[in-house]
C-alpha cells in the first residue's frame, strides 16, 4: 500500500434513516427525508470534513409496508443537483436503476450533474431488486436477477458510450470564423444489442473528470462479476472483517482478471458507527433505537427483500423459517446473507428481524475503538474506505466530531482534499474518451 | 381585470442563446450553455427583480447541423434542482418530453423538484417535434403529430394521478405509536391505458403548492386543446399583437368550454426584448446579433422545423420554395407560421432564413417604448405575462435594469413576491388532491 493513499470516506444521507424505528426517536425530524434543510446541513458538515461523497439510495416500489423513509423521500438526480448548487468540492453519488430507464436519458442527467458539480457526479449502477417496480412501469415484465445484470451491463456500456459523444477539444468555439465545434470530434454511438438501440450523439459534453464515478452495490455473483468489469467503486454491506476481507479479496481478483489494476476498483463497506465516552454508553445508545422498531414493522421490513414475503404466518420464537430459493431473484446477496446469518447464530425469527430491522456493525464503541476497526479494516484489506450511514443525526456528527479527527491524526484520512474532482479525491484515472483514446493507439501501432 | 391583477414575467436561460449566431458575439461566453455560474448570475438577476418564474428548455436529438446550444447544454431537470437550492422565491420550469419518458419518473422527478423548492416546481409539457429523437430511444417508432398528443395527455394524466398519491395529512408522525402514516390517504391510481399501466402509489408528497404547475408551448391545434383542458400557463411565440389577441382569445375560449374559468390559464408569448437610448440604436443592437448568423446556418436552422430538410438545393434568392405538408408531422404551428410568413411578406428564401436565425420580435426600442408595447398587449389581452427570450447577456439586463422599473411604477408588475409558491405568485389555485377532493364532494352530496 503506497505511503500517499488514504483512506476513503462517503456519507450516505438518508433522512428519517434506513433503520425501521429510528424515524420515532424524539432527536429525529419526522420529514427528514424530504427536507432540503436537513440534507444541507449533513452535506456540509461532510464537506467540512473533507469527505469523499454523500450517497442518496433509491427504490422504485413501495407498499404499505414499506419503512417510513422509502414512503416519502427525495429523488436522487434531484437532490444530487440541488446539493451540486451550495457544494464545491464534495462528491455527489445516487442510485438509478438500469431496469426502468433510458440510457440516453441517465447519461444525460449524471452527465449533466456532472458538469453542473465540476467532475463530482457518481452514479451508483442498481438493478431494481423489487419485482414489484414493473408495476409502476407500464408491466413491462420484471426480468430475472441474471437477466437485470445482462440489461445493467448493456445499459451501462451505452451510457459510458454516449459520454464520449464529444472529444475534449470537440468544442473550438472560434468566434471569427464561426465555427463553434469540430465534427471530427463529434461522435455517434450507433449502439444495437440485445436490449437497446441507441444513435447518439449525446446533447452535453465531458466533465472535467472524464465521466462520473459508476458505483456498484449488487454483491451476488453477477453484481461483483458488473462491479469487476466496470465499476470505479463497490458499496456493499459487510458483517465482519474476515467477511469484508474476503469480498474485498474476491472482487480485486476479479477485476485483475478483466485486465485491470486493483486500484482501480474502491471497495468501502457500509457502516453505521455508533460513538460513545465508553462502550457501554455507545451499546446503550444502540438499543435505544433499536428498541423503537416494533416487531409488526420488523416482519414487513424483513419481508420485503423476500418478495414481499408475509413473515406473520411464522411463529415468532421458534427458528427462522426454511424459505428455500425465496429472495434469489429478488436481494439475492442480502438475501443469502440473511439465511447464513439465522442459520450460524442459531436465531429466531424475531431475533433476525429485529437485528435486521436495526444493523447492527461492529462499529459501535468509544472513538478510539471505532477508529482503531476503522484502521484495521483498512490495512488489512478488508476496505479502502467506508460509507457511513447514520441512525440518528447526533451519531452522524458524533463520528465527524469525534473519528474524523482520529483518521486525520493518524495520517489514514486527508486533512484536505487533493483533487476538485471525485475521481481525484478517490484516487481514480480520468477516463479517455474512446475515440480519443482510438486515435492514440492507432498512432503509436504505427 | 381585477385592480390587483398584475402582469407574469418569465425569463428563458439558454446560456448563449437559441439564436443561431449570438454565441459569436465577443461578450457571449462559448461555454455558458454549460456553465452554472452563467446559470446563477441570471437567476439571481431574475428573483432579486421579482420575475416569476425561469425556464429551461429541451430537445432530444441533436446532428451536426444542430444550433450550437442544443449541442452542449444542461439537462434541465439538473439544472433547475441546481438553482432551487441557491433561490427561496422564483419559480422553476423545464421541458420535459412526454413521448420518449416515463410517467413515474416524471412525477418523481418533478415532485422531488417541487418539494426542494418548497413549491416552486413548473414542468414544460411537450411532446418532442424531431422525428431522431427515436433513434437515441430504442429505435421505438416516433408517433405521429396526433398521437404524440394523445400520449401526452394520457401521461399528464397519469403523472397528476400519482400527485395524488398522498393527501396532505397522510403522514400523521405519531412517534408515541409508531405510526408514520394513514393508510386511508395513501392511493394507489391503478391507471390502464391505451399506453400507460401505473400502479402506484408515488413515493413522494405533494408539496405546499399542490402540484407543480404545467406549461404548454404547442400551438397547433391538438397543442391547444391539451393546453385549455390541462394547462396552468401556455408558452407561445406571437408575432404581432393582433396574432397574440386572436390566440389568447381562441385558448381562453377553449378552457372556458372545458369548464374552466379564463383565470386558470396563464398566457405568456415570447419575447426577445432589446433596449437602446434611442430606437435607432435598439435596431443597430439587433442587426449587430442578426449580422453574427451565416446564410449556411441560418438555412440548417430553418431546416431543423421541416424535419431536417435540406434548403441548400433552393436558390437563395428567389421566393420561399413551396413546401406542400412538410412540417405538418414535426413542429406543426411553427411551419405554419413561417409558411404564412414567406407568403405574407413576400420574402425569398435567404430573407426568410436569416429571419428566423435571429427572430426579430416587435419589442425593440427605448425601455419606455418596450414598456408600452408590454403595456398595450397586457391590456389588450394579448398576453397574460411574457417569457424574455435574452440574445445577449447584456440584453437580458437591460430590460431587467431599464424596463421592469418602468412596469413596476406603472404598477403592473409587482415590486415584492405575493407568495412564496409559483401557483401563487400566478395568481393559480393549489389543486386540490383528488382524493381528498372526492371526499369532500361525497360529504357535501350528503
Ligand atoms: C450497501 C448497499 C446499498 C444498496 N443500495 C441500493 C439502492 O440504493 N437501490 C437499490 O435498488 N438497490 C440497492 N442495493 C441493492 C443492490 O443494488 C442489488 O440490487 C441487490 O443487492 C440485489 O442484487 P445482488 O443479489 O447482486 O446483491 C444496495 C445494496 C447494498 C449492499
Ligand atoms: C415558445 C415555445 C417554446 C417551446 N419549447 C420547447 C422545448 O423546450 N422543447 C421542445 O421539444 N419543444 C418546444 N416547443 C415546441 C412545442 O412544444 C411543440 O412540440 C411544437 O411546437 C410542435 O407542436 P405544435 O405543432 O402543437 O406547436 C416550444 C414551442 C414554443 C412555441
Amino acid at each position: 500500500m503506497g505511503a500517499h493513499k488514504q483512506l476513503k470516506l462517503g456519507a450516505m444521507l438518508h433522512g428519517i434513516s434506513g433503520n425501521v424505528g429510528a424515524w420515532r426517536h424524539p432527536e429525529v425530524p419526522p420529514d427528514a427525508s424530504v427536507s432540503l434543510e436537513f440534507y444541507k446541513r449533513q452535506v456540509l458538515a461532510a464537506e467540512r470534513s473533507k469527505f469523499d461523497f454523500v450517497f442518496i439510495a433509491d427504490g422504485l416500489y413501495i407498499t404499505e409496508q414499506s419503512i417510513p423513509h422509502f414512503l416519502n423521500r427525495f429523488e436522487p438526480i434531484t437532490i444530487l443537483s440541488a446539493l451540486a448548487g451550495i457544494t464545491s468540492r464534495i462528491g455527489l453519488v445516487g442510485t438509478l436503476s438500469t431496469t426502468y430507464s433510458e440510457p440516453f436519458t441517465v447519461a444525460r442527467q449524471f452527465g449533466s450533474l456532472d458538469l453542473i458539480s465540476n467532475g463530482r457526479a457518481g452514479w451508483n449502477v442498481v438493478t431494481s431488486p423489487l419485482a414489484g417496480s414493473e408495476k409502476n412501469h407500464n408491466n413491462r415484465k420484471h426480468p430475472s436477477h441474471s437477466e437485470r445484470y445482462a440489461i445493467a451491463d448493456e445499459h451501462l456500456g451505452v451510457v459510458r458510450g454516449l459520454w464520449s459523444s464529444w472529444e475534449d477539444d470537440a468544442f473550438v468555439h472560434d468566434k471569427p470564423s464561426g465555427v463553434f465545434f469540430n465534427p471530427d470530434k463529434m461522435h455517434h454511438l450507433n449502439h444495437e444489442g440485445a436490449y437497446f438501440k441507441v444513435q447518439g450523439p449525446l446533447n452535453i459534453a465531458r466533465s472535467k473528470q472524464g465521466e462520473p464515478v459508476i458505483f456498484q452495490a449488487g454483491s451476488s455473483d453477477s453484481g461483483k462479476e458488473l462491479a469487476a468489469r466496470s465499476a470505479d467503486a463497490v458499496f456493499t454491506a459487510q458483517g465482519s472483517l474476515e467477511d469484508a476481507k474476503a469480498f474485498y479479496k474476491d472482487v480485486k481478483e476479479r477485476a485483475v482478471k478483466y485486465g485491470r489494476s486493483p486500484d482501480d476498483i474502491v471497495i468501502a463497506p457500509g457502516i453505521a458507527p455508533i460513538i460513545g465516552q465508553t462502550a457501554e454508553e455507545a451499546e446503550a445508545k444502540y438499543q435505544e433505537v433499536a428498541s423503537l422498531a416494533s416487531i409488526d414493522h420488523a416482519l414487513e421490513h424483513l419481508g420485503r427483500f423476500f418478495e414481499h414475503h408475509d413473515f406473520s404466518q411464522y411463529p415468532l420464537d421458534e427458528p427462522f423459517p426454511d424459505l428455500g430459493e425465496l429472495g434469489k431473484d429478488s436481494f439475492q446477496s442480502t438475501t443469502n446473507l440473511i439465511k447464513r446469518r439465522a442459520q450460524e447464530g442459531g436465531l429466531t425469527l424475531r431475533q433476525l428481524a429485529l437485528e435486521l430491522a436495526t444493523p447492527r456493525t461492529p462499529f459501535v464503541g468509544t472513538p478510539e475503538h471505532v477508529a482503531n476497526l476503522i484502521e484495521q479494516w483498512y490495512r488489512e484489506e478488508a476496505a479502502d474506505g467506508f460509507v457511513i450511514r447514520g441512525m440518528l443525526p447526533s451519531f452522524y456528527d458524533a463520528f465527524i466530531e469525534q473519528v474524523v479527527p482520529l483518521l486525520q491524526e493518524r495520517g489514514i484520512f486527508r486533512q484536505e482534499y487533493e483533487s476538485d474532482t471525485l475521481r481525484g479525491n478517490l484516487g481514480l484515472s480520468i477516463p479517455q474518451n474512446r475515440y480519443s483514446a482510438a486515435v492514440e493507439a492507432s498512432v503509436e501501432g504505427e
